[in-house]
């Protein structure tokens, strides 16, 4: 129960697409709120196949500038211009991309009917990039070839459910309601206390997932996801091929299962493998020697996190 | 019989794609030699879809710079370095490609393994951009928002097929053999002439194609088109909607059966489909009012020009 915290797998190819296997983008659904994260060739084609509404999108966040995690976005923008647009499109992004995107709208002589907000992230220091009141989202610094960043999407704390039978019980007075619900204890007009927790049923745990695209094993990557309830990981080679792995700064299926183990997470969504895997179950079942609780990304996979409530 | 002369459709829809159809893309294979025309997003899932090798092109014509007809452009380039390409790649392209690919290839750290050959193409005069021994490629200028050409492929003219029952009754010296093939008469030692009709089986006709992506309906496309073997021509509109073609510099399916029937072509192929048409048999239907011999493109089509020969 709960609102909802899916995310939508829209590809899980690394750096070249097959005829199953898109470039990288999620869609992530919090409480009906849409945010797309990376949008690799082919996204708009595979949201629509999805049926997801893409002028729903509000926030889209770029993790770097590898072509298989953005060389969808003029498409998109493209679409959602032509499809009628008007409210305010943001992107977060690796600096250079504003260029890339405003070069190619002005030689196609378009001018777009709706704004777009550009914040440029960094690949130094963590940052908050968005707080819209829904969810709070993190930089996450990455350790690639190039500056890329990962992001954490953290849920706003909620606050506490009402037990409407011990409130009738304790005659509470209405104007109270939302002093409990934030956790304050009731005071009856005879100065008794009656504790917020027997007139509450517990409150909902705000939900995290980590989103980790294209990176080196990182010690500092395990620090950053700590704990999450969903961490996607890169996982594009098995251990074998370690030595290929680290030149290409990417990272294997055995050290995403010991990113997990040694975050802590709850859950582990591997993706982004290479093509010279037909059958990703190799992957999943290296890493499940060493985090079993994970899952691999398939195109029209959703990944739902249940909302936990604190005991 | 013959060599081949095949037109692939990798896409047949306008501006947005949907979850059936992708943006412009063709792959023309003369003689066992690809030329990839426009590369809208999605050629390359397209490509290997339909188990075309794209190794194998070595040309690529982008007509203009509407995100539809090039942004796959970047991911082909991508993936075609990632799999070790080490052949020069030559585009022919309208100004400003060059500078939105360099752009991206600076910004993602990539030196591409192989050379591109760069070739801008004019819109206000028809110019050759190839002629490569097996096809001579010919601009259009085509009257669209922006710059953009459609582009003509002709193929070499071709010899005499000999006619060995006839070479062994008159004794042809091996020695002449290539000369009747070019159409020459023989020469027996006693001077008698024997004329090349007799020993050949007649001269395949050089065939073409047109391609003309996105434009008005323009009577200098008429006649720039004449009496091609296969004319592929945009058909975004019904008639019905014909104002709302000419505000979008695009033409009506009676538009495109009118210039492939004035322009005497022997096959039309159209495309460019608006999204509003979930059954594009409206557009056939209407074109075909105006000139019979014509085909609606489709994902995966192929449309074969059969060689024919001078009587």
């Amino acid at each position: 129960m709960g609102s909802k915290f899916d995310v939508h797998v829209l590809g899980s190819s690394s750096a070249t697409p097959t005829s199953k296997r898109y470039p990288t983008a999620q869609l992530l659904n919090v409480a009906e709120r849409f945010y797309l994260i990376d949008c690799g060739e082919g996204t708009q084609i595979q949201l629509r196949r999805y049926r997801l509404k893409f002028q729903r999108i509000n926030h889209i966040f770029i993790s770097h500038l590898h072509g298989d995690h953005y060389l969808g976005l003029m498409g998109l923008i493209s679409s959602l211009h032509l499809l009628g647009r008007k409210n305010e499109l943001h992107i977060y992004h690796p600096p250079g991309l504003k260029e890339i995107i405003e070069l190619q709208l002005q030689l196609s002589g378009t001018v777009l009917n709706y704004p777009i907000i550009w914040t440029a992230h960094r690949s130094d220091v963590s940052e908050v990039l968005l707080d819209d009141g829904n969810v709070t989202v993190t930089t996450i610094p990455l350790n690639h070839r190039i500056h890329c960043c990962g992001f954490l999407f953290r849920e706003k704390d909620k606050m506490y459910s009402l037990n409407k039978t011990q409130l009738t019980y304790y005659k509470i007075p209405v104007a109270q309601f939302q002093e409990i619900r934030k956790g304050n204890d009731a005071v009856l007009e005879d100065g008794t206390i009656i504790p917020a927790s027997r007139l509450t049923s517990g409150r909902p745990i705000a939900r995290q997932y980590a989103f980790c695209s294209d990176t080196r094993y990182s010690e500092s990557v395990i620090e950053a996801v700590r704990a999450v309830d969903l961490l996607y990981h890169e996982a594009t080679f098995l251990h074998e091929l370690l030595q290929r792995a680290k030149q290409t700064f990417h990272t294997t299926a055995r050290e995403a299962g010991e990113v997990a183990a040694k975050a802590d997470v709850r859950q582990l969504l591997i993706g982004h493998f290479s093509v010279r895997y037909t059958d990703v179950n190799v992957l999943l079942e290296e890493c499940k020697q060493f985090f079993s609780n994970t899952l691999c990304a398939e195109e029209g996979t959703i990944v739902s996190i249940p909302q936990r409530k604190e005991v």
